[in-house]
């Protein structure tokens, strides 16, 4: 499972449910005192801490420029810990946790920070470093810098990097160039958290631990893909990073294309990483340029209000887009990508719309987008439903729609789930890099994005609260977004009314 | 819709449903003091008037050997109506109901059986026959006789048959000719309770109406299906029919294969009664002969106490049959058939097995017999149901089984919902055969039938309330059938249990 070529270290263990245990670690957290620390990953360590999934010989060092000492960051931890964890966070368990815990200002300099490592692992013995860069990508190169500075970047380290990977294709191969100057790219763990959700895993084991859906999946059987990810959410405060970055940057080369790419794949020899990331990688291969008339660009209004944002801002918080791929399995299917801030749900959904039958045979048979469409809910607990046609009770043979559904947490024990943060710091340490993305995929991805992001198109304005622009409407045209969703009452009353 | 000649004849009209309402009608009951007419047929003459499915105007007259006059008769009428209908009995609608009823002993002869129906037409002015023979075989022969000798076998008329149509190849080419000399095939509605079922029209609706399912409908991607039709109930005392029938003649030539038509069957050029059993037709004649060592006999333990049954009878009151279709669809793919009486539940399910996914790459992943399964529960009120195979909840990729469930009553208002027999009655007064047998099918269904008919196995004993015997297990084996079923709380323990 390792990819590491420090071989001597203490191997991983498995514990009784099948999951493995890392090693002794010292986690070098970045951003320590930053909002993505405060929100997901000092809860994420705490559970990951209660659930038994982390060795007994772990440190975690946080690193910011606040001014702090190590009781400073462990009340400040305690604080997050209390507000976000989505356990109770019993006395016990806080102070088996808090011992673990030590801080470095950034301020303190290079040589302070590799003494408090060196202090952590004196405790531990063998142990491998974890460096979590839990801030923006123009702090980067000093980390990395400091890092080569006091020699933690040895074949014992792994690094784990946030988002965003560069703004276009040349930023994008220089931070790579520059990640690949310190480490090996199999120390490089680039988190996508979208990627560590259950129910993106479950796409896999539902195409490929099961003969019952895969052989419909291409272009035989299916007429277009939809991956829908609206926010109800505002940039809040964000105004600072998101002006420079717009919707199309922040989530569809990230995030949204990714998925696409665990949609679209095809069956890998394995599943490990190096067999995933290939069948990732000839997908986005086989994704043509993206055109800037297939992207639908919007602007929730009151944007322009917003504290931070240029009075004239192009910056675009809705972003709307048509991919193609040019492959054997999906030449000629549609793949509909939509996502914005400000709009009326929050939701992350993958639909693949099935073609109709080849004949129309029943008495009111109306065909339309959205007859039968396999539909993932990723949002925790997650849910997958078929949406089809049966017959309506009664005298005659008409047809109604009809739904067969799966739900997480009717079916499995959710209390050993994990939250995405958690497993993919727990596949970190253990140097699975299966769930994260890779350096050639990222670069394709701005690649196939240097036209829309040289030459973006209009701005229209959306009301908040609403499903975005005209336009991402007539983008799908003649099919259809699958949101906003008619919930399975008004199915029943329109079957109803059907039937009258 | 109609298939009738007798094109003079009021139209049938269609409610504000889209359900057509037959023209007038007298309607000729035989066997009209019986089990059948008591349990089944005049609570669903009366459900039909109070759905208001029948026409204004219409009669019943029924007929049997009891000496019974019209009040004696609407008395009888009452007392079964009120006992085995599903809905209430309200005066006025009794009333309404009753004023239609009128009777005729056998005894009274033809000719009074001819005046009575000439009495009941005065009323209605042009109206059509519905003779519905609810009485055994063997009294079919002198009813067709009395029929053509008073003259109520014209075009106008339509006879609805009961089950047995025979009891071997050539009982049922006899029993074609005798009804083909007084009627033409159109004519002829050979009833199938099973067919009028809401879940078995659904796999129709499922089948041709969706493009989700269709595709995976074959050989390349099903492994197995099954039939399985276990009841609870004894012979109770229906020996006299029973011992000399068998569950093989009773339950697989009428119910089971005819089930297994609707499973096999290509897309019918359309949805029509010719059309459909063209299709059924096909299935039928590419069914190999069935052979006696795929034919599993069971009798429980106790029946040759029954009363009337005799103390050394062969009968089995167990069968379970594979059945192989030489096509290009389904070649090399098992149809497993199960039924009997004192078994441990009573279900009525059919199974789509699908094949195990070309490479196994998940940690834990043990593929068997059910893993993906389709499943069509087809008791009231009707299910359909998808077993896969889900990532378990957690830090691995281990599997679990998981199931998408589709409920008929979840889905659509079901007051509308017509009994079986309701249905096929109501089918048959508008003239579409499509929901009911015919006599190319089932000849040949006796034709495949005539080895294990001429050679049948040994008789294994099996204890009352169990699954049959165990050879029935080693029949299908290395498949499995899928009853008893493990509950889905039962699947929440394995996966908990895989998990741990």
């Amino acid at each position: 499972m390792s990819a590491s070529t420090a071989a001597y270290l203490p191997a991983a263990a498995a514990d009784a449910a099948g999951a493995e245990i890392p090693g002794p670690h010292v986690v070098v957290l970045f951003g320590a005192s930053g909002d993505l620390a405060a929100r997901k990953l000092l809860p994420g360590f705490f559970h990951l801490e209660c659930a038994e999934l982390l060795p007994d010989s772990y440190r975690i060092v946080g690193t910011a420029t606040d001014e702090l000492d190590d009781a400073g960051f462990v009340a400040h931890a305690r604080e997050v810990v209390a507000r976000f964890s989505r356990i109770e966070v019993g006395d016990e368990a806080w102070e088996r946790f808090a011992a673990r815990l030590s801080y470095v200002p950034t301020g303190a300099g290079a040589a302070a920070l590799g003494a408090a490592v060196g202090k952590a692992r004196e405790d531990l013995g063998q142990s491998r470093l974890l460096h979590y860069l839990a801030v923006p990508p123009v702090a980067f190169e000093a980390i990395i810098g400091t890092l080569v500075a006091v020699g933690l970047n040895g074949d014992d380290a792994r690094v784990i990097l946030e988002k965003p990977f560069g703004h276009d294709y040349d930023s994008a191969v220089e931070l790579n160039q520059l990640l690949e100057r310190a480490f090996d790219d199999s120390q490089i763990f680039r988190i996508d958290h979208f990627l560590g959700k259950e129910a993106v895993q479950n796409i896999l084991a539902l195409r490929f631990a099961n003969g019952l859906y895969e052989p419909l999946w291409n272009r035989t059987n299916v007429e277009f893909v939809q991956i829908d990810v609206p926010e109800t959410l505002s940039i809040g405060e964000r105004a600072g990073f998101y002006e420079g970055t717009g919707a199309y940057r922040d989530m569809v080369v990230t995030h949204l294309l990714q998925l696409l790419s665990y949609i679209a794949m095809e069956p890998p020899v394995a599943l490990s990483s190096k067999a995933l990331h290939e069948e990732k990688n000839k997908v986005m291969q086989a994704m043509r340029m993206i055109e800037p008339d297939k992207v639908v660009r919007g602007q929730y209004q009151g944007y322009l209000e917003e504290d931070g944002v240029a009075p004239e801002s192009d910056t675009e918080t809705f972003v709307a887009v048509e991919v193609e791929i040019d492959n054997w399995r999906w030449s000629g299917v549609p793949f509909y990508l939509r996502t914005g801030k400000c709009m009326a749900e929050s939701r992350h959904l993958v639909a693949l719309d099935f073609r109709e039958p080849a004949m129309r045979m029943f008495p009111n048979e109306v065909q339309h987008q959205g007859a039968n469409q396999l539909v993932f809910e990723l949002t925790e607990p997650g849910s997958i439903t078929a949406d089809f046609q049966a017959k309506v009770p009664g005298a005659t043979m008409a047809l109604g729609p009809a739904r067969m559904v799966f739900r997480y947490d009717q079916s499995f024990q959710t209390d050993r789930q994990l939250e995405a943060y958690e497993r993919l710091i727990h596949d970190a340490m253990l140097g699975d890099g299966t769930l994260f993305t890779n350096a050639e995929g990222i670069e394709r991805l701005w690649a196939i994005s240097a036209d829309v992001l040289a030459h973006p198109g209009p701005l229209h304005p959306y009301p908040r609260g609403s499903w975005g622009p005209e336009a991402a409407r007539e983008l799908i045209a003649p099919d259809e977004w699958r949101l906003p969703e008619r919930e399975s009452e008004e199915m029943k009353a329109e079957s109803e009314e059907e039937a009258e």
